[in-house]
């Protein structure tokens, strides 16, 4: 892991982002999980960056548990785990955006369910009513929310938390 | 926008990084989204960063569509746009892999549907069988992918993307 800088915020999107939310990291983790790349060379190749960066980046997805180095100790593959390939709905909802409002043209990639012809889509969803519009979520206070950190939030809540 | 980083890459997540992949972006557009913040003093309040920096994100924000300052000229608030709130499955989908791969604990927020009590979840889902694990998802070219990037990347493909 590369440092604590967001240590201040009480909040799991802040946990995932001092995991993969360095530069270049879910694009390291998008040719692994998405391209079958595992070997260091072909990041490289792929990505273009240097190779101080790219491993620190495969360096720090070890030691986070998000790949592994399975087989001899001088393998030079990097694996994704069950914990890195469970980024992919977040990988997936990241390219559906960019395709929306970031990328112009057309989408160079589409997301396919395995041995089927349907797309596959990421969505916000709710049990009962399926897929949600953005204004559809709210937020409520979870039981790992501490009392002392929400009070110092802004704009005030009175305890409950703000619809979007 | 803050520069062209991952120009080489013909990939909509890395234009979605781009514009939120900066430090500290994606927690600004947290506290827009789901805190109600709009005003710079809320943001810097609850994220405790320099106000440079902070400055900067909302500007590129604005300026990449992403939230907008209606009213007044002098008026200091800064509002999702279509865009901006969009990336709700984002958030949605990192909170879920922060909650259960890297926050110690239990959550500290819990999404739910506004005015009903089912919680949401950021889910990849294909239209004729519904939620998918990450080993479900394959990708499959695009027309948007130029024939000459698609042969320059490892492994070799021929032709063809390789299932995850």
């Amino acid at each position: 892991m590369l440092g604590k800088t967001y240590d201040s915020q009480v909040c799991s999107i802040a946990r995932a982002l001092e995991i993969v939310g360095e530069r270049w990291s879910l694009l390291v983790i998008r040719d692994a999980l998405f391209a079958g790349v595992t070997r260091f060379s072909d990041f490289q190749h792929n990505l273009g960056i240097a190779t101080n960066v790219l491993q620190s980046r495969l360096d720090s997805f070890v030691e986070a548990g998000l790949m592994e180095r399975p087989g001899e100790p001088r393998q030079r593959d990097y694996v994704l785990t069950e914990m890195g390939r469970d980024l992919a709905p977040v990988l997936v909802a990241l390219t559906e955006w960019g395709d929306r409002w970031a990328a112009p043209g057309e989408p160079p990639i589409l997301y396919r369910h395995q041995g089927c012809p349907e797309p596959v889509h990421a969505v916000a969803r709710c049990a009962t009513h399926g897929d949600l519009a953005p204004a559809d979520i709210t937020v409520t206070i979870g039981p790992g929310m501490p009392a002392d950190y929400l009070a110092g939030r802004r704009p005030r809540r009175d305890g409950a938390a703000q619809p979007s």
